[in-house]
């Protein structure tokens, strides 16, 4: 990782290859000027390359003597390798704030090697693998059938009895006359029991794939799996085709309310799935037909839909889906493409809201082996949150809304190009500076802006503990609009709306209730198992999510508890990563419905406990301030800072 | 049952209603002249009606004097109550035969009733059964799963885990909803496991039917059992569409040789047990979507070929079937008219030559539970041998040839219309009396009747020990024809195919090797046994083959050891029976699978006794005369009235 220092600022930091001297400035926490979102049109970010090599896009926003003197703009340059780089005093927002509160860098996505060393070895089969064995060639003193000559065969290397399905059978009498009783098996494992699915002629056991499939409201994203290399091969996502049938959990239970509309979700899951896995298979030179098995983690509701299972009961009290637990199924016969015999096994859900995407995440983070007391926590539409280790796991779900994915807000949108992802604002002035998802001019606030933007707001002073703007801030930047107070985080000329990107108090007051349930999940999950936060020896962030997550901003805004930054862990896909696990070893099938039974879900809309600490976290960060002692610090801190800033 | 008085043989016989006075008189031995087949055509029949209600059909065959005096055709005319007749003298076909040996009636096959007392009584669930259940309605205390409330329901009431298949889950909420929670199910249920696949809203489970199918190579019949009254609603009978692909199972083996002749014999057989399934369901006011189970009971060919597998290898050394047990399917996936749920169960089939027809037939016949040593015999192309009791269970299958069903026979004909089933041979001149299947005008010679006519041969003294003709008969019934020696059993005036209707020395040769195999086959069994003949408790004679079987005569060609008649039992048809057992009953299928499981089958092809006992048995009725002795004893009796007569 390259090294960029800004000397004007005494101060390095260390940024993947790629980043912009932008980002790279953001996160170390370097005050620097950016009002388009990093896309080179609002000229602010210049900065004065001192030495080091790097790659900078042309633009007509520097002169030619600048240029010559070593003006760049910040969001269109990359360091090759380490460079030094000065910010000059016009590029400032406001005064050069100060650095006493540290500096973060991007969370660190666990690498597969990473997740691998948190988990036992993968031994054993696949849930579906193929197995090449010699028949015994009949004779008159062993006539026993073909069929039963290949499961005994079998049987001798898997203790367990092994039947036969019929497609097997039919394919059996051929394929064993193709190389002298020579034949390749697919065959489903469980630890009672085997299937052979499918038999063909000759050793083809070279050659085994599954699809691994992280099924989510929004986005599908799928992983092929090489099984005999133990590794993925391919990897695509693409938006679920469900979403013009409404962007969450809930629109979509609406819209298969009927016979029709159900078919209809599950028929866009598939297909949705079928070209991602088209295009994975192509990109692998793998044959569709060469699937063994499908495994689909997704939340309770996307996995009844994939099934065409209709998920009603899950919308209203009591909650209660029709199923927790799936059949494995034929892939074909849902419309998938794969072969006759290509399993689809779809990761057990232990509740309404606690899905197989969930489950998938815990194997993944070896929590099922861990002896540490750990918070998992995947935070979408809804925050899923499990706490426990190898032992015992409490879960609850929170409707946390769909604030944090952009809903419920009123220029808030999805984690896309041109989405407001990282905010500072001037702590003097109140001028943000932002940078958008791939840099394209800003369109919306997603996720992660939106917690910068709550939690940069309260840290300079313009926010009171209830969330709401302070009386009579002297900034251009706090307004009176159409809906009340609001905050400019993007003016028209800057945004690629032609309209300001506002935040609203009403906003803030969604993103408030958000946080809040989320906190009161984690409190209550403590609480029932009676234990402090800092009894938390883990904390696994699982989705997106977590990928920009700022710990420092996330706990100013109280929404998870004050834990040792280094506890934290950022697993990235775990729904993906424990599909693919799964689809690798049928130990980890045997873990995930494991986990699936074994955990104890709270139903919080009945929890007595959740509703007082719900409302004693609707404050920033939370009623109680000795539960954020470093909060608590950093608040009197900056409050100081302001002080002096006055007495300036 | 009607008597008929023969006042002039001074005899009687009671006989089925309906029976005609032509076939009385055969069965009582009875000598009466009969070339037409019992048709009314040769007018030889005579009798006068005595006293007693008759019913006859007008024929011109009779002058109106003769009418007056109460002259009947025997084979036109019907006892209504018990009758007296008399054979006037131009009726007999010569002397009058002795009645020393005794008379028959027609072998009574088993009622269902009298079965039923030979088996436990049925407890228990059908394998595939309804039950209506009440689900607890969910609640914020009990958010468990529709599926697992209602599999936890199910589980209090029987013992074992129950799953549910994806239809099953796709109706599950849907139906929860009808009744307030009352749904009917359709469970699978094995011991160890169960499977729900399908529910249904309110209370069905007055509604339970299954098909019991016996697949034949000729026909194919079906019961619809109605499982909550435990009895069978309808039945039919209809040739296996398969006959135009070939008569006999080689033959079919031989056309399913590609995988479209495969399809297309599987095609026929699903064709012709839908059209029954379509027969009997419209007959019972059943819906085919109400079928829970289709069983099905064939040989080992038939049901690979039902199921679409391939049988190519029972027809070559070393005979070996692609599967002995079959996977349950989906009765509708396999085109059958049936609800997504109904089940096919495919009986299994312990060897490439011992298939569930006969698995069905000794849990029909209740060996499973007898201590009694019984021999169980099901003789077609194929004599289906079993020895044993409830402990230990051992088989063979003799190739017989398809003498029996008229095949390798110059005139032999299948039990069809207007085949000549029944022979009578005067001893003096040799001349036949004949009656055909329907009374039509005899085509051919069916099994029974190729019994008959050699044995009849044999003890009118026409026939060596080897079965060759004696040199020197001067009868007008036994000629050289085109093919060496021929007796004429129909002369072409009197027959419908406008030609003379013989057996040749080629055909008795035939016949003789296939009651030969038939004989070494049951010596084979019971010598690797170490039994003796005498030890034998109960034969029990299985199939249409038992129907008009001739004890006397059967013992007398020596393809049957000399048991005591009383200890025959005719089954009827086995398979169907066992079929419809095993629909009603998952224990009677515990029972099948673990008959087909113990079977130890004797490969005679192997085996170094079958070749000599087969050799000993190519005489008549054996090389051993001491095995026989009742016939010995009967031969020499006929041998003494023969000479008599000459004397006379």
């Amino acid at each position: 990782m390259p090294k960029i220092t800004f000397t004007s600022d005494d101060t390095s930091i260390a940024v993947p290859a790629g980043e912009s001297l932008l980002r790279a400035a953001m996160l170390a926490d370097v005050a620097v000027s950016a009002s388009c979102g990093g896309n080179g049109t609002c000229g602010k970010c210049r900065m004065v390359v001192e030495s080091g090599e790097i790659e900078t896009t042309p633009t007509t926003r520097l002169s030619e003597p600048d240029r010559a003197r070593g003006y760049v703009l910040a969001c269109l340059t990359k360091a090759v390798g380490d460079v030094s780089v000065r910010v000059p005093p016009e590029s400032r927002p406001g005064a050069a704030p100060s650095h006493a509160h540290g500096r973060r860098i991007p969370n660190r996505v666990l690498t597969p090697e990473e997740r691998t060393t948190r988990l036992p070895p993968l031994t054993g089969w696949a849930p579906v693998s193929k197995q090449a064995i010699s028949i015994a060639l009949p004779s008159l003193t062993d006539n026993r059938s073909d069929a039963t000559r290949l499961t005994h065969a079998l049987e001798r290397m898997g203790a367990v009895r092994h039947m036969m399905t019929l497609d097997a059978l039919r394919e059996l009498p051929a394929a064993a006359r193709v190389a002298q009783g020579s034949v390749t098996t697919a065959v489903w494992r469980r630890p009672s029991h085997a299937q052979v699915l499918h038999v063909e002629g000759g050793d083809t056991a070279d050659r085994q794939f599954a699809l691994a499939v992280d099924v989510g409201t929004t986005t599908v994203e799928v992983a092929l799996v090489d099984l005999v290399a133990g590794k993925v091969v391919a990897q695509a996502a693409e938006y679920n085709a469900q979403v013009t049938r409404g962007e969450d959990v809930i629109s979509r239970v609406i819209a298969a309310g009927t016979p029709e509309g159900l078919a209809e979700l599950s028929d866009l899951a598939v297909r949705t799935i079928s070209k991602l896995a088209t295009r994975v298979c192509a990109e692998a030179n793998v044959h569709p037909e060469e699937l063994l098995a499908y495994v689909t983690a997704g939340n309770t509701v996307m996995t009844h839909l994939l099934l065409s299972i209709s998920p009603a009961g899950i919308r209203t009290a009591p909650y209660v889906p029709a199923a927790t637990t799936f059949p494995r199924t034929g892939a074909q016969a849902l419309g998938l493409p794969a072969g006759a015999h290509t399993q689809l096994i779809a990761l057990p859900c232990p509740a309404s809201w606690l899905g197989g995407d969930v489950v998938a995440g815990i194997v993944a983070a070896g929590v099922p082996w861990s002896d540490k007391l750990t918070l998992f926590i995947d935070v979408g539409t809804n925050g899923e949150i499990v706490l426990g280790n190898h032992e015992w796991l409490v879960a609850c779900s929170c409707s946390a809304g769909p604030a944090f994915e952009g809903g419920g807000v009123l220029h808030g949108m999805r984690a896309a190009e041109g989405a407001v992802e990282q905010i500072r604002i001037d702590p003097e002035t109140l001028q943000p500076s932002i940078i958008t998802i791939c840099c394209e001019r800003p369109l919306g606030i997603c996720g992660s802006g939106l917690i910068d933007c709550v939690a940069e707001l309260f840290l300079a002073g313009a926010l009171e503990r209830s969330g709401k703007f302070k009386p009579d801030l002297d900034s251009p930047w706090v307004r009176h609009g159409e809906r009340g107070l609001e905050y400019v985080v993007v003016r028209a000329e800057d945004s690629g709306t032609g309209s300001d990107i506002v935040l609203t108090e009403l906003d803030i007051e969604n993103l408030m209730r958000a946080k809040a349930a989320i906190f009161a999940g984690i409190s209550v999950l403590a609480s029932s198992l009676d234990v402090s936060f800092s009894a938390i020896e883990e904390v696994v962030v699982a989705g997106g999510f977590g990928h920009y997550l700022d710990l420092e901003r996330i706990t100013v805004l109280g929404m998870l508890p004050e834990i040792d930054p280094g506890r934290f862990t950022f697993l990235g896909n775990g729904s993906l990563a424990g599909a693919e696990l799964i689809s690798r070893s049928t130990e980890m099938l045997d873990v995930a419905e494991r986990v699936a039974a074994m955990t104890t879900y709270l139903e919080l809309s009945v929890n007595t406990g959740f509703m007082d600490a719900y409302i004693s976290a609707l404050f920033l960060p939370h009623t109680d301030l000795r539960l954020f002692p470093k909060t608590e610090a950093l608040l009197a801190e900056r409050e100081r800072e302001r002080g002096h800033g006055a007495v300036d």
